[in-house]
């Protein structure tokens, strides 16, 4: 896919697209923001290393006068420790995220919910589901959606032991929450047999919050930094579209690639390489 | 865990302990069976790299001369292709396999059925089930199981389409056959919220073929070339191994360890590891 001559001025909204600072790695927040208004992107995931850099006052300013949607701060989670002391630290970062996308209004905080720390699998999705159940009554108060992100099975050992989008419904089920819904990316869950069913079941109980895009490379050389963008891969990303779509999702569609290659790229010739590829792959 | 020193005669033998032929890549065949014996490892699935370089006559030689168990050749399989021609190079190349591990003795031959190559995860998994289906006449011909490996979803896009025990058991199911099984690798499968019940239904249907050691390193750095020694990792041995047994297997457990760290290491040192670990992880 050829990248775009960049224009001259900002070009037309491009519906449901959105992007995710962290698929714009070498930008400031005001950078990125610049970027999507010049491109036409409607929507910005605020990642919370910008963030903070940012300061939490200025890039709500910054949002709110560019007129961007957050769909969603990320992240939080990492809920998971042998030590209680330190669950206690992750419940008071978890607070801060919150009071974070209140001040931002993004429309969910993403949770990738840990895994690891000396605590086997099962143990963890324990620590997880009481985590989220405390999280959810100030989640609730701050006016903030909670969107758990199944993670690949590659990442079980250290970053998320909800592995499959099944376990996060189980989750959801369990905890029975408006405010508590699912983020599915095309990365971590394209392989799985269940993935039509699981995200029909997410739409009947109206948890379909988010929805992650990007690619996976054949050959992938990076467990973390070598996605692909979209159509330059293996999921079949039409389908897993148009099942979101059929199951009510009606929100953004995030962009979110890391990739040591695309992040050496100019960003305006990749944001302009994202549009093309959002608009004929997906 | 430290290397022991390494004795000056054969070792007692440990019991279900084997090897693979790839844990020890840097060794021919030859060097393999040798080492085995002198280490007291009763059982060295072949690989057919090693196999094709010694030929098979000196191979079935060396290794019945030794008296060494072959629990697996290793392997068949990728069957999943676009084109029919190459569909039907690979029908022949399986047919060559099980000649191979009738030659040899082999227990089973192990199956990675394959993925990609232009063909969605559904078509190749029914591209999969037709093609074991074909190979089955024959194993049962040949006197040879044929043992489904399912692989963890970072290879179902190149590898396998088959990516959990509970897909590689309905395969099994809808085939019904008593030469075909399944081969449980702990690499692939200890991430799965349903890996005991699974590994219980197979158990039931008397499919539990082979069983692979190793451990999921933290903090994974290659995603072929980065396997843990047992013990050393995260991957709960003891459990699954329980799990095995009260399902009923009564085969090797057999170390299979990709490692560019473990094969730099002298290759006796390294058995010595492997038996220590064994002896206090599994």
């Amino acid at each position: 896919m050829p990248d775009a001559t960049p224009p001259a001025k900002a070009v037309p909204a491009v519906g449901r697209l959105a992007l995710h600072t962290k698929t714009l790695q070498r930008l400031s927040l005001a950078e990125c923001v610049e970027l999507c208004v010049r491109k036409g992107i409607a929507g910005l995931s605020v990642w919370r290393d910008v963030l903070h850099d940012a300061g939490v006052d200025t890039a709500a300013r910054l949002l709110r006068d560019a007129g961007l949607a957050v769909p969603a701060l990320v992240r939080g989670g990492f809920f998971v420790h042998a030590d209680a002391a330190a669950r206690r630290r992750a419940d008071d970062d978890n607070r801060r995220c919150l009071d974070e996308a209140s001040a931002l209004g993004a429309d969910m905080v993403v949770l990738v919910v840990g895994s690891g720390n000396g605590v086997g699998l099962a143990a963890g999705r324990e620590q997880v589901r009481d985590a989220v159940g405390r999280l959810l009554v100030e989640a609730e108060t701050a006016g903030v959606r909670l969107a758990v992100e199944p993670l690949h099975p590659m990442y079980a050992a250290d970053k998320s032991c909800i592995n499959r989008l099944r376990d996060a419904n189980d989750l959801c089920d369990a905890l029975g929450h408006p405010s508590l819904g699912v983020a599915v990316d095309v990365y971590h869950t394209w392989w799985d047999p269940d993935l039509d069913a699981e995200i029909a079941r997410a739409g009947r109980a109206g948890r379909l919050f988010g929805f992650h895009l990007c690619d996976w490379r054949l050959e992938t050389r990076d467990l973390l930094l070598d996605r692909e963008l979209m159509g330059r891969g293996c999921i079949p990303l039409r389908h897993i579209g148009q099942a979101m779509r059929a199951a009510g999702f009606d929100g953004f569609d995030e962009v979110e690639i890391f990739s040591e290659d695309y992040w050496a790229m100019d960003p305006p010739a990749f944001v302009d390489a994202i549009r093309d590829a959002y608009a004929t792959s997906c």
